[in-house]
């Protein structure tokens, strides 16, 4: 089988390396907008091979759309256009990996070629991005979730549940909306969270040398998403804006319950809170 | 040497362990108030013998108070008016290693014994707590802070700059209040960033498996320090109130301008805000 990956950076870079190596694909090819990815993807043997944009959707039986969220909702129709007009269309299958599912359940609509494409979301990644960030490995374990899946066709279906059982993850399916609620609050706040800490601090120590040289361990892997990409989190942050701004209110309610306690040296209420968010570790490992 | 650890949780207890595996000294003792804590350490075999609070200061060289800040500001004018009463008390030295230092600093205040205390903050930890939680290496690489130095004896000064040495610590030599600080700034924040974190998602998502299932690495570890000690940091947040306070206000500030542009639709001061905090990335590995 013949895997073609349009766009070529963490997620992209990171499926093509195992799809390869552990034989879903047996070739891959792929294709960058942005010049230096696609030749830094070509010299680290992320791919098997470039293409051009076209002859990445044609020349592919799976078709990986693995660009930000904005420019996936772009793409998109085309991209079901392109395999409609192909003879070879019906049995091409289209799946994207991106962090907000709505947006595009409503481009994909009602496109005739509906049924041969498949949405995902496989919950992997790191604070790195472009195919230098590529690794083997990557979504070993995670969790991946399918939107919609009874309006992709079944053998489409399948297919897509082979290619992650290969990257070894755990499939879940549920509809688009429910995955932009949950993937608010299990996802996208902690990234608010941590750039709004980064800027803080950042606004704080004129002197960064303060931060390297004081900055903790649990600083540090509070912060750690303020390294993520804007290009990427800018549409996801946009297209999931009505659950997010749910997030955002119940965040700054706790944290003002915090300052009010803190502010009253009311050390009772901070320790409630407190023990109260301490349920957390017997969920997160 | 002998050295007496009061308190035998994961700070207290990792320097237990190393102190005496690196040469530093012949033998521990250790003392702690909560008697399954105290039998705990015996049995792992973080000290070499338990002792009771008075005999573990009268029989150490070095006393080392790992107790929450609350109660080490509580001990340790009573640890100085114990050495005092020793006639090898003018040789011994007091150190603490609490995460707030202007509260202990009024504390020593003017203790005649004042000289033989010496304020420190080795800035390394995990989100657990507990003797089962201490480690050999815990403090390898990381700073270790040591306060109003010029306050304490100089050879006491050199004794636990040889400690934190051995420890595998870089020494850094502040004022209390510039401590406090910048602990607000590059440790106490994001504790309650993480904390308000949890209490959110666990408000919002009433089905603990949703959580399990969902939850990515990147949120992971943005909500690791909320699995944090009440105990220990309910102390730690009220001592630095005035800081906190002025870092939560500049945090809830910066939070609030992305709910804004996230509301107003407004990408590009949403990219740029990200933009500007993914400098953190040249400053934190």
């Amino acid at each position: 089988m013949r895997v073609g990956i349009i766009g070529l950076g963490l997620i992209g870079g990171s499926m093509a390396i195992d799809l390869r190596r552990r034989g879903f694909a047996d070739e891959t090819v792929g294709f960058d907008a942005d010049s230096v990815n696609a030749a830094a993807a070509e010299r680290i043997g992320i791919v098997d091979r470039l293409a051009d944009y076209e002859s990445c959707i044609s020349l592919s039986d799976v078709i990986v759309l693995a660009v930000p969220a904005g420019t996936a909702a772009e793409l998109l129709p085309g991209v079901l256009d392109r395999i409609a007009c192909s003879d070879s269309g019906r049995e091409k299958v289209v799946i994207d990996v991106c962090s907000t599912k709505s947006v595009l359940a409503e481009c994909a609509g009602r496109h005739r070629m509906r049924r041969r494409y498949v949405a995902t979301h496989p919950m992997a990644g790191t604070e790195y991005s472009g195919p230098w960030a590529a690794m083997s490995g990557l979504f070993d374990g995670h969790a991946c979730i399918m939107c919609d899946p009874w309006k992709s066709s079944s053998d489409a279906v399948e297919l897509v549940e082979e290619l992650y059982s290969v990257l070894g993850m755990r499939l879940l399916k549920m509809d688009s909306s429910g995955h932009d609620m949950h993937a608010a609050y299990v996802s996208h706040i902690s990234h608010l969270t941590s750039f709004a800490l980064a800027l803080t601090v950042l606004d704080k120590e004129k002197d960064e040398k303060n931060i390297f040289d004081l900055a903790s361990g649990g600083f540090s892997s509070t912060v750690r998403l303020a390294k993520s990409s804007p290009d990427m989190w800018t549409p996801i942050l946009m297209q999931n804006r009505e659950n997010l701004l749910e997030a955002v209110d119940t965040y700054m309610e706790r944290m003002g319950m915090f300052r009010e306690a803190i502010a009253d040296g009311d050390a009772e209420s901070v320790r409630k809170l407190m023990s109260e968010a301490n349920r957390i570790r017997k969920i997160i490992k």
